[in-house]
């Protein structure tokens, strides 16, 4: 049989080069969208509906829904918390439904509706992924959020860190530039990963608006065994 | 004054989010578009004309203009010869006008014709790169040709070991993830270069066509210091 091929695609922008119907989509975020929604089921939500807009966020909140949205570091008058994973307290979100408002995570998710399956992606589920994958043994794509269509960095060391554990089975094959980029870049960052990500540009985004006090949670290992994934247009667990 | 920022764009599929009209742009397509260029300017070519299409290049030859054209590794009949950096013997091409056909070098050539300035940029012309952008003090974005709208890791290390070069000079900083990556990427990799470039699937696809005698050519400093820039649709050197 031939062997399975892993991919990374650095930005929204270029996923029409990589999409394939039968393949695993990961999709990353890591700071912050898919680090909180991992939180969110580690605690016990029951499901996650991810919008893009204000907007689609406020006409849920009318609904009765509960509503995580901020922009820019700060809660929305609407909404009943903000989007740091820290927010996704086991008292708040256990067996709810909640609205999670994210700009380029909601649109990345999405956009690989078309696959077999998009799975959330975080270091906080990381060894569960690497076991579902293994198992499944299908094409992956590890699409990453980035930001604004750009490359950033925290996505990617991801992506490394999960193309090199998935790709020590030898039934798994890569033969793509990026790939070997990220993994070689997660080489680099490892040996003393909190001091690398003063690289990292979203980092100091969230510094400024007092919100990088994430950063270490986010680049936590196996906090859970749960794996979120898309189905239809909202998400729960495997 | 405020420094002078440094940023590299690892695909045209991005570039929209990186231009700006003042700053200078160096167009990369290390296998092999730009290396061919720079070595023609460096064997006394007096012009040359990048056209993306071989219907282009047919219609030049038609005028009488020499033509180099290949694709898939096969001189196209109606071309002089094809796109190696080989074939741009001073014999060949010493006072002479040009056309060159190339997909992807082209594109990203013409794309940044809206900047201060466009240059063509390979490892055979780095230093001179190095001490014209020193002395410009303008922007610099690293624009790499790339493979079909992703990203490739021969141009990113170039545009890495270009950009490192040019932050040396304290006037000039980087905030952008994607040069941190790719200045990353030429650390690991020039320890050993050749041995590195097995991981670029390029290298593979011209192996194939039994094209990657250019290699190590292709990966050589410091062979000329002229640099070609593009003039209207043309290419002549500062």
């Amino acid at each position: 049989m031939s062997k399975r091929n892993v991919e990374v695609c650095f930005t929204p922008a270029v996923y029409d080069t990589f999409k394939k119907d039968e393949a695993i989509v990961v999709a990353v975020d890591i700071l912050r969208a898919t680090s909180a929604i991992c939180t969110a089921f580690m605690n016990g939500v029951e499901r996650i509906i991810p919008v893009a807009t204000l907007e689609e966020a406020k006409a849920y909140k009318q609904k009765g829904f509960m509503v995580a949205a901020e922009r820019d570091g700060i809660v929305r008058d609407f909404a009943d918390f903000g989007n740091s994973p820290f927010n996704f307290t086991p008292e708040r979100v256990a067996h709810k439904q909640i609205v999670y408002s994210t700009t380029n995570g909601t649109h990345t998710i999405m956009m690989a509706s078309h696959s077999h399956q998009v799975l959330i992606g975080a270091y906080l589920n990381h060894q569960a992924l690497v076991d579902h994958i293994l198992k499944e043994q299908r094409d992956l794509i590890i699409l990453c959020a980035g930001w604004k269509r750009k490359f950033n960095l925290e996505d990617t060391l991801f992506a490394g860190s999960l193309a090199q554990a998935v790709l020590r089975d030898n039934r798994f094959e890569s033969i793509c530039d990026s790939t070997y980029a990220a993994m070689d870049l997660w080489d680099v960052a490892r040996v003393d990963l909190m001091a690398y990500l003063d690289k990292v540009a979203q980092r100091h985004r969230l510094a400024r608006n007092g919100l990088d006090d994430v950063l270490e949670y986010c680049h936590t290992f196996d906090q859970t065994d749960k794996i979120p994934y898309l189905k239809d247009d909202y998400l729960i667990t495997l």
